[in-house]
């Protein structure tokens, strides 16, 4: 492996992060909180120097092949995570390094889990960073790719493919960096939108900009302890609710919006299931706690927003849904692993990859009943490869055997088995919320330290699709 | 369809129905419950009268083929439940039929999951008939190989892949009517034998009887309210679990030992995973439970029958598990998916399949970390066809979606998702206990009766491995 070239991506990385730390010390000033200099101010001079040291000189050999690309990416996020914590300890709001960890792996990952008992007595500065990271990690993919500029088509593509979300990553991104920047101008136009539209509906300036952030990457960390419901306000529930469906979608499409090849776009199947389930999901769950609410329309309103707020693993919270009947509890967990489309911010197993593999699943039915019928996996029309239908069914395969082994160690916290298991799958599909005590309405806080290295893990395995993770702690010395 | 055919076999499975049916009549007479007469001698009657008109005269086309074997096998299954059932319910030992369906199917399917809420009050013939459903259930492999002695290898082999649980049928039993006669032997044999040891423990006639028919079909059922545990000896305890086991191994192999070929027996992959988890398991729960026994003794005693009773899918009880460490809880909860060898009367999803899976897994993750190395799935040392490496795969993923699917149906019902998933687990692995209300020292009889029914399917559906039952529903008209 190219090891040179593996740091020099994570110092040109480290180098954008620290610049990035600079926003909360903006923030600071603006809110009379003094101890940002040193709560951002050491963390950003450790970062800089860092980055500057591991860029001082250009590797000759700059070939980047999966292998590093994975590697790098994996080893990124966690060093990002292991200094971005840092703030939260140095102003003591968070006083132990393994919640802050926790905190910032949530951040970065995109989960939106959280440690935090009192959210409301947080700094400005440290509730923004927390924000921040969510749209840092959703920017993650195209972060990456503009990282290493230099590098060719194929290249890049293998980094997309350690980030970029899901089986299928499209045509865009193999045009390398000019489309990168493309994707990139959506992801910051979309958040602008979010916040004008915000802004309008009377919130904030500070929260229209932590909120759009947490909505950029479908992360759900909220600056209120009742998360959005705090607004109490349709308008700007239903802002929230169709941004983070916008960001759940593939970005695929908004290029080729842009590009006005408007047919691929109507034509794609992937984002038909997925607005499809969110309609059919939000019916089925009104009608079931309709009887719970004053009205029909009030019902409708708490359902769309959750059902929004889950299959895009956001986890913004209107409702708390420990009180709502067991069918629309179950229904909100099976839509947390069907997760949103490929190559958005959304987490979870991507619409893409559940649709291949229910696919997969009629079909071998079908083969069962009459082996003589020949029938293929199809998606958009197009027969899907063999190596993707393998894979799509080879990832749940791994999903489960990590979720098995995630539960056996969490089973040594004192939680019940059920919460174990929401906390994993809430972790592994980078959600936020799960049942019971880990629930829309509590946190992550009593958990063991060990339990909550084992969930930051399960964070990154969701977030970056297990690959690059098992890549990095394989050891393998190639090369 | 050759329909003909398909009522031909199932008329012959009901013949031999109703001659079991005078077993309980036997019990009856000597323990002077004079009840069995119109309870079992009514649906006697029925059975025998059905079988004699549905085998009159013999089909011309005799040919019974994938789809015929399939079909047969699932509408015997739920015939015989059906009029299994009816004992109890005339007897008004179970007065609703939903309830009494559901025993009878949880007894043929060799689940063990009850909904009895005091077994002391049944009467002697009900309760035999009840074991003797498990004793019969766990035979309904040969069983149907013998209802079509006619047929030749290929289309037994048909009937076997129905019935014959897992991926790996093995050689043995294209070997026709003569060696499912061998099996038959094995299994009666074996049964006999543990009979002898119960008594020479000083259980009484009746009791080992029962006892040994639970343990045969390795499903569950006990004619005590404490299960095993009522007769406080390590000695029937260390019987039974080590049966129970034995029943748990692919048959194959008893075949291999009369056959005197050791080395197939010794080489087998599947049997040195098998022991291995058996022995891994324990001592990871007797470490585990030590703390609440009054010494390792004591808690190797119940971790290894339990863990014997787990895997092997029987569902027999010496402990309240709802009382251990969520770590032993959670390990029983994993060795339930696990279930027994193929080609055993054990459920689950059979240790081969789950040994196929995980090496899938792990060739995924080597083919990630080097696309260019080229690894094949091995078992007992040799290449496994791609088919069955596919089928294994395809198997969970089927087996997922049901599972969502039933849970979606349970979550109707007034538990907790806990609950329910338990509920489901143990019924599609036909365990027969699971967590919290269905527990070892709970029961099923709560449920509504639409969970009751969605659960026969369950059992059903796990007993079968899913295909005979979703192609007698699938209603395909051909031929």
């Amino acid at each position: 492996m190219n090891y040179r070239m593996v740091f020099y991506i994570m110092g040109q990385i480290l180098k954008v992060l620290a610049f990035f730390m600079l926003l909360p010390i903006v923030v600071g000033l603006i809110y009379h909180e003094p101890h940002v200099f040193t709560s951002f101010g050491v963390p950003f001079i450790i970062t800089f120097l860092v980055g500057v040291l591991l860029t001082f000189r250009k590797p000759k050999n700059n070939s980047v092949f999966s292998m590093e690309g994975f590697v790098s990416v994996a080893a990124s996020w966690i060093v990002m995570s292991a200094i971005g914590a840092l703030p939260f300890v140095i102003s003591h709001e968070i006083p132990h390094y393994i919640d802050a960890l926790f905190e910032t792996v949530s951040g970065f990952t995109t989960t939106g889990s959280t440690i935090l008992v009192d959210i409301e007595k947080m700094s400005r500065a440290c509730l923004f960073w927390r924000a921040f990271t969510h749209w840092l990690g959703g920017m993650g993919v195209l972060m990456f790719v503009l990282a290493i500029m230099s590098s060719n088509d194929s290249r890049t593509m293998h980094m997309m493919r350690a980030e970029c979300a899901g089986p299928d990553v499209g045509r865009l991104v193999s045009k390398s960096s000019f489309s990168a920047r493309i994707l990139y101008g959506i992801y910051i136009g979309l958040t602008a939108l979010e916040v004008i539209f915000l802004l309008f509906g009377g919130m904030p300036v500070f929260d229209a900009l932590t909120n759009a952030f947490s909505s950029a990457g479908t992360g759900g960390f909220a600056i209120w302890g009742d998360s959005i419901a705090h607004y109490n306000s349709v308008y700007i529930e239903m802002v929230i609710a169709v941004f983070i469906i916008l960001f759940g979608v593939n970005f695929n499409l908004y290029y080729y919006l842009i590009i006005r090849k408007f047919s691929l776009v109507y034509k794609n199947e992937e984002l038909r299931v997925y607005l499809g389930v969110i309609i059919a999901a939000t019916a089925a769950i009104t009608m079931n706690i309709a009887s719970q609410y004053r009205n029909v329309a009030e019902a409708l309103r708490r359902a769309f927003f959750m059902v929004a707020s889950t299959i895009t693993s956001t986890g913004f919270a209107t409702a708390d849904t420990d009180q709502w009947p067991r069918f629309s509890q179950t229904l909100l967990v099976l839509l947390m692993f069907i997760g949103a489309c490929a190559g958005s911010t959304g987490g979870g197993m991507k619409v893409a990859r559940i649709l291949i593999i229910i696919k997969t699943g009629i079909k071998e039915l079908k083969y069962i009943v009459s082996p003589r019928a020949v029938a293929t996996v199809k998606m958009d029309g197009k027969p899907v490869e063999k190596a993707v239908v393998r894979g799509a069914g080879n990832y749940l395969i791994i999903f489960i055997m990590l979720m098995c082994f995630s539960l056996l160690l969490l089973s040594f916290d004192k939680y019940s088995i059920e919460e174990n298991l929401s906390a994993v799958i809430t972790c592994m599909n980078n959600i936020g919320f799960g049942l019971g005590r880990f629930g829309t309405a509590g946190n992550f806080s009593g958990l063991s330290p060990f339990s909550k290295i084992v969930l930051c893990f399960d964070m990154l395995l969701g977030r970056l699709e297990i690959y690059p993770l098992i890549m990095l702690f394989s050891f393998r010395r190639t090369g």
